[in-house]
């Protein structure tokens, strides 16, 4: 854990998020400041400061993570509709928690380009 | 190969694109209609619709193929000023080419919302 993360904070239930998914090594929550009428972020437990600090050792765990991701779009009823997927690394990216997120948004149509 | 798919044309050398990365299951090229200075696309060679047709059993070649992009980020000199990934399922996230396919977008500052 990385004691001054708000994100590492929620996976140890320091600090409240409406959490929709739980298990060993990933977590997922409302974003709480949602783009969309469905705005989730999905999480490593584990402190993974970006995709930038990911290796292959760690292609298993992202997978999953999408694979997860995807299994909570298909439980807010976004599958079908449509659902975006987006991963910020660093600044021009606007990535603000230093905690790799994967972004969840559905529920409208999105526009293009994104972002 | 789905013979009706523009990115398995690619994959296989009948369609030209600009590629830049080649692997025995992954590739990546140049988006053709590029909406920031770096504009990539990573596809895998199988032909999966979407993550919707994605299973558990996909997770490594997921994973791997987000390693890839990151890999991609770094070559083109984008990784540190910042790099968004996007993957779109289904009408509403705007998905036009029925193949799996992860856009990495960089070289410009990305707004929020994303799309």
């Amino acid at each position: 854990m990385n004691t001054g993360c708000v994100f590492c904070k929620i996976s140890e239930d320091k600090i409240q998020a409406r959490k929709i998914y739980q298990s060993n090594d990933i977590i997922a929550f409302h974003d709480i400041n949602p783009q969309a009428p469905v705005h989730v972020l999905v999480i490593p437990r584990r402190h993974i400061r970006n995709l930038l600090e990911a290796d292959e050792q760690d292609a298993s765990l992202i997978g999953r993570m999408l694979i997860v991701t995807t299994q909570i779009a298909k439980q807010l009823n976004i599958a079908e509709s449509g659902y975006r997927i987006v991963i910020n690394t660093n600044r021009n990216a606007g990535q603000s928690i230093d905690h790799l997120h994967i972004h969840l948004l559905g529920g409208r149509a999105m526009q293009w380009p994104p972002g």
